[in-house]
């Protein structure tokens, strides 16, 4: 690659030694698909850590994670409502459509990519409540959003009003939550109050091919069960997955990691002063600036991607070099 | 595992040290998805292995490999013919279903899990010719079948004359493709010809989690490409899958592993006589044997599936032990 | 059409003058799709019939009802358990695995196109109760069969002890469900004891495109009032479909002419002897004959379908004259 | 129905004595499904109509008719682009998602529910050409629009030039192609020229319960016909659906029903004055009114929709009375 100094995404840095060690670990025969003894561990491990009993599946992929959640929750004639931005909406391929039967994405606007409680509200009141409209199954939410900013505690809990009061259920798209937990201070249990399953993110924090799911409704994870297997996300070798997993959370290795990649792109975010497109809440910095001024960043090493015509997305890893933080915000600061 | 000596099956056997290495030397950044350097390889390293142009992508799973290869060839109101005992039947959950968007499978029967062209003409001149029967877009052929037995040429080849005189596709599945060749002897491009997609199997030939679909005609593989991202399986890190699909290739492991699995096999199966249910071409063994037989094999350390009441089947692996296939065998003789 | 006498099927027959009557009355502007003053009735008039609160849903198809009902009651990953002679396996184009979003119909053999409770258990018995394999979430009986057969009391009560005891759901294809109660005697109750959802067929019984979907848990009508829009069912015009269906049951039409055709069948039944297929029970007769036999039939006029190369299908409807009945049954018994 | 005068909606209106007529010639025995002489009449009256050979189908309803052709045009990965207020996103309860197997809509503005090029083109832009976002597979045009204005000729050209540049399918709901056709003046195949498959509207202009797909593509038909059948679509006593369609065709029924509709909304219309939200083309009126306002028209005897809390929406119907609508521009003036 060219650019020495790589801020592209944080799905593309390598995987942490401690994750490499677990897999190694996991290198003898074991059963097959979830029936070995670390896929076994899982639900008790996530239990531990939100405080409660949950039941957790592995998948490969944060999209597989976030339409096996859904596919729980929607039924096909239904829909799921959403940030017009969100990784569901935008980046997903449809995925969605696919996983939900053709269950429909209905999409609020919002700040930096949150949804507030006024804009959900006017969404679902729009649909008329008859046979020939699609009606809300579910809402998604993402912690930290696609611009890298955090619901706080009240906000999430005013989602959850709405969610009670009309009986939908509740995702949580957090491949990047670990980086929105470092962010808000509180425990992992707080960061999702009231949500029925959360998509824990790994690879972007320093896993290799393995994410989470986690029911905070157990009966939930037996529908999952079926159809993971059912959409060919039912590994064999399932261990080297629960074996990943695992090595993020023993001794919290998924809120360091989440810290360091923070720390990182708080420190070039506090060179972005009139140019921050969004606060700097996790690992994600969004800046406004000209084509010639990407042009001289990279000249001088950078790499990351162009977010429209005016700006600019980076983004911190896990693994992100301090001295290349700080190169970057100098960077910016000469711009 | 109670059992030290293992032939539960190939699927939970380890990771091979030429793909750990191979996984390893990918551990640096690189750009995401299939983009980077190892992923745009794969074309290449398939077409010189058959001998033409050929496009392949890198999955998890064979279920997946399978069903994305299918979704290329037959439309949601079509069917794929596939024999009675085909893994897409009877072990992937509906699998099919999901992918296909409620094709239906034509189940075909056939000696040891292998369709005869007998059978394939019988079934499709069984269904009338009008819209109120699902038509056949496809079919599927397992090599080596679910009982460890290869198609030879002509029997392929037989089964090829229907699909041109019917204008089908052909998918083949490919879990133990190594196992076929090594057995069968020919060329890869021997061992599948005539067909229009080949799922390659790796991962219970020594890979952890790649498998790898293989596109003889290179303009099915961009709608497997949309179909892969949207069923949630295109892997942010993929280099980490193109790595072990890579490996498998270099220096032909994947037949080298499949001909020390093969060799085990056909140790145990040696010892099998009246026993042997099907014949021994590939990496599995399929014994008549008692409730008690099987105690006592178990009692000596020997981890198998009951196969029915009165069957056992044992897989050998590429790691399999030769004194431990030794000892299989005696053990058997000794029933 | 060539054939003066039609034994073709009832479902080209012609629409009874009541139904005529009906569709004219219909005639007057009202609300749109099924919030009408006929459709609003459906509900109380099949509570009526059944001597229970019922919900009861128009559609245009016997097939659209199967499926709608189906959906109700089993998921995408399950399955429904039918017989393998059943319309909704043999001649519904795969609408089950469309309307299922791909789950899948696991088939049982059993005389007369009837499952019995044997063969149920034993194809329930073969699924693995794991993730690897589609489970059963409901079953489907055609009442009366694809050959003109019906279940007894005890027949239905039989199945329904295993529905219970798996925790199933129970559908009924009653296509000829009105042939099936004129042949069985007892009420239409007793006839579809235990079913969840019944496809109360009109259209083979002198409507023009009319059906019923019975719920016995009105609570399912609710989900299929959502899958009927959407699978583009909710007629506008709805209040011509709800006068169908009212006019078939208003003075027991529905019953009486299934009488007459039951009738018209067991004429022709009468001269079959040895060359009966199956016992005639509804009004449908099936014989074994040749083909020069046949021709000599249609050489007299007689239109039918051949079934298979030996056989052939005659169906009776409620507008067969005597006469037609009569001079088919000397024609077969002058063969 | 409380208000004697009905503008509610042309979808609750009484069928044409022309189409009774029809319906009752069709009333003898015939061969089922769409074998019947009426149904094999309909490729060749619509190729009269468009001056080509184009191949049709009869369908009960609009959202099927819709659903089915685009069926035909967008593989399960793809888009359909609409615009954010078209029938097929805003009123059939998520069918297209149902029929297209997730396939998305991508919806477009533009005044009076017309999709402008320049909005078409720029909706395209913003779609990556990756794997990660669904790429647009076809565009769906409603002519008349859900307001009841008209796509000119050269508005069509512009779409149509974007269709060619892009590879793309284009559909067109005709729910209402006759208003359409009649307020423009051309040809119907001026009206829709371009189009590969359109909705022909009946129900809206004096049918009872059939509308038609015309594909200007014959091979389109094909798929369509296993679709039909696969949706439960394709009915048995199919000749009563044709009669219909073709009694609409005969003396060009459909345009002089379409006329007498367009008629009285313009009389309606024109008192309109600043009131119109949107211009009279076709058969509705949309009108600015209060609460208030509208609760004076209504006691006055006019039955009509509200359309939000500021407007209302009257819509004629081949069988409006003059007198009626004269009424109700009267009232409309004297508001």
């Amino acid at each position: 690659m060219a650019f020495p100094m790589q801020f592209l995404s944080d799905n593309a840095a390598a995987v942490h030694p401690q994750v490499w060690r677990a897999l190694q670990a996991a290198d003898t025969a074991d059963t097959p698909y979830d029936t070995d003894a670390l896929s076994r561990r899982l639900d008790e491990a996530f239990s531990e850590l939100f405080g409660r009993e949950v039941a957790a599946l592995w998948v490969a992929t944060g999209t597989a994670a976030n339409c096996l959640a859904l596919a729980t929750m929607v039924q096909p004639h239904g829909a799921v409502l959403c940030h017009r931005e969100a990784h569901i909406e935008m980046d997903e391929a449809g995925a969605p459509g696919f996983y939900l039967h053709g269950a429909k994405l209905v999409l609020v606007d919002g700040p930096s990519a949150k949804m507030t409680s006024d804009a959900v509200n006017a969404s679902l009141a729009a649909i008329r409540d008859d046979v020939h409209q699609v009606q809300v199954h579910a809402f998604s939410v993402t912690q930290a959003t696609e611009y890298g900013c955090c619901y706080r505690p009240d906000e999430l809990a005013a989602l959850m009003a709405i969610k009670s009061a009309r009986g939908l259920k509740a995702h949580m798209d957090g491949a990047r939550f670990g980086n929105a937990v470092a962010f808000l201070g509180g425990t992992p249990a707080q960061a999702c109050a009231g949500i029925d399953a959360l998509s824990f993110g790994c690879v972007k924090n320093g896993g290799m091919n393995a994410e989470a799911i986690v029911f905070f409704d157990p009966g939930f994870a037996e529908v999952a069960r079926y159809r993971r297997k059912r959409a060919g996300h039912l590994q064999s070798k399932g261990r080297y997955l629960a074996a990943q997993v695992l090595a993020m959370l023993e001794g919290d290795l998924w809120l360091s990691n989440a810290r360091a990649a923070n720390a990182a792109a708080s420190e070039i975010g506090s060179a972005g002063g009139r140019r921050l497109l969004h606060p700097v809440e996790a690992n994600e910095v969004f800046l406004r600036c000209t084509a010639a001024e990407r042009e001289t960043l990279r000249s001088q090493g950078f790499g990351f991607y162009d977010w429209g015509p005016d700006a600019a997305r980076f983004v911190a890893s896990w693994d992100t070099k301090d001295k290349d933080a700080r190169a970057l915000a100098r960077a910016i600061e000469n711009l």
